[in-house]
């Protein structure tokens, strides 16, 4: 199977995803009788799921702009890759699921810590899952690649794949200590990738289609 | 007409379908003073929730796999085939739904075989769907397709096809004895698939955009 | 602008609208210790929304799939047809709420005809929609057709365009009599079109991207 | 990184969020006994967020032409420009909530001046993000532009991206004298834009993928 098609899908299924976190957004209700809150008021207290939202948006971009250099790098894709691939792909679709769980107990006495464990968890099987297919394609399907890499190359770039789960081991467990820390270490990671500090997207002649 | 928008159009509606399948999973609500549960035993008690929602994410990519290497076959597409195909694209369309449903009543005491009978018909109307639009293209539209086929090999690939109804057609009617069976074979069908030992996809050229 | 761009945001709109359909079909609580109805005679109750369904999905599909033959005939695209495409993709963005109004209100004793004239109506403007963009192109940027077209020949494929009207016309008053009469018109309509008896869509070489 | 897939991925989110609008249109509820008002009635009593639904769907609509004419100067994307575009997605994909809140609000005695400035505000965020990322492409990498452009004409480009801000930021303080005003604002630059008398997109020869 060529990678257009695979790639044309992924963005599909990351585009829903990546928007559907608004459904995390409620509206207010204040409006009822029995609320003495303004609508003002309850917004600001609301700011978790702004938070939350902002977070996961971020995480997800930066996901589908390293899933475009990862599937860039392939002349085709054999069926181990369209599995790993399609794994990926579930494990961003839950994000809005565990974006919204976090929005709703962030600021709760009770469940605040295991939504964030949760949040950050299912941040680090997608890095999980990100790496996995990155290494099916470097080290094992390396003859599919266009064009050629160094074994050396592959590790380098195999390495910061794995180094990019570092920060989600050590902040979900952290969520039973502080969900704001986990909350605040999978924003700084998300900040962290967006500024150009990274060094970002490699410099590849782009292939368009 | 040209079958690139027939793709791009299906891929759509697929990636849609299976990002939409995040809805059926429900943020638990135990902050409520009236609920005695942790956060996490709600959580985990409501795992026929992630389960259906892994089964219905596995099974809707493989069809998406599967229709792309039939729709990538064709040369062109005829009225009798975008309509087969938009019929496909309904009974993909409807999973969400059939997959809440199923996570809703898996563990009730009423409505549990209901809810798995539904599920597993849905996954043998989508089933009976792709086969039929299988038969239109390989029997009925022989002459569109690119390469050509042999009829013997037209049969092998349509048997497959057909053979991919049978488990439904088992999982089904046995909701009414055990939901849990019918769960555990619409999971088997699609492990089965995911795993490299079926085989997969067969070795074409791809045609890319 | 080339129209694959307008191609592609069209077939986007479009696939999110036709699956979005499935947030309609409402998952039925009987599990509640006050319901005494089973979950088979929820669902089989529930029958106007998916009724409601299908004919919403198969009437979004034709759409989708002669909006594609009136896009093909185009080279370019000015400001005037990406604004009228925009406002056809508005009235079909729609169609998911109109869906859910039918559903909702199509038995019940108050309210049943004000939401089948809105189903109708949410389909006659849709097809009025379709006409204005398919007579903007056809005679007033005829010089954008690729090949050209005779007169005749516009004003023959222009008639079809508006003779798609009359049945919705007929429809949406006919709700005051009978809001099943206007399901009834609304879905003939639909199967008239996907089945082959309607000639579907003119043979013209398809451009591919 | 080609522009072809920042497009897709682009139209995608767009594609998405314009039509996730219409969950903000919802079934009324007037059948519960308790009710004694008429369909027709509470549907008419919902004007607002049919307002909404209209006035939002032609702004994304509007931005989405924009966002293809200032990408499609772009010959190649780097890391700032593909951040930029993610933030101003961001920006768009929240207005599905941000046009919710608009129609809950906006004929309530309490809350309405919040919900109008939130409404307005987050059409002010997604133009500065638009202009943010016109101003990276047209004066901070030039040299990606393709074909090259005069200081002056990227100079005059850019103003025009400026002043579209001009109503926001009216209309935002605007919502605490009266709400009305600020959907009205909102709406005149939306039919402003559809109008053909906006001059619309500048003529160029559009690069097909």
């Amino acid at each position: 199977m060529g990678t257009n098609r695979l790639e044309s899908f992924s963005d599909g299924v990351i585009a829903v995803a990546i928007t559907l976190l608004v459904l995390g957004l409620n509206v207010p209700q204040v409006s009822s009788p029995h609320s003495h809150e303004t609508l003002a008021h309850a917004l600001l207290r609301n700011w978790p799921q702004d938070a939350a939202y902002v977070v996961s948006f971020l995480t997800i971009g930066i996901i589908w702009i390293n899933h475009h250099v990862m599937i860039n790098r392939l002349r085709e894709a054999d069926h181990s890759i369209l599995i790993l691939n399609l794994l990926l792909l579930m494990s961003i679709g839950i994000l809005p699921f565990a974006t919204s769980l976090m929005a709703a107990y962030l600021r709760q006495s009770r469940g605040q810590s295991v939504a964030a464990a949760v949040y950050a968890g299912a941040f680090l099987v997608m890095s999980i899952m990100f790496a996995a297919l990155n290494r099916q394609i470097l080290l094992n399907r390396s003859h599919m690649l266009a064009p050629e890499l160094a074994l050396e190359q592959r590790r380098r770039i195999l390495n910061r794949s794995r180094t990019g789960l570092v920060p989600y081991v050590i902040a979900t467990p952290l969520a039973f200590v502080s969900p704001y820390i986990t909350l605040g270490i999978c924003a700084a990671v998300a900040f962290y990738y967006a500024l150009p500090i990274a060094g970002g997207i490699e410099r590849r002649s782009s292939n368009t289609r």
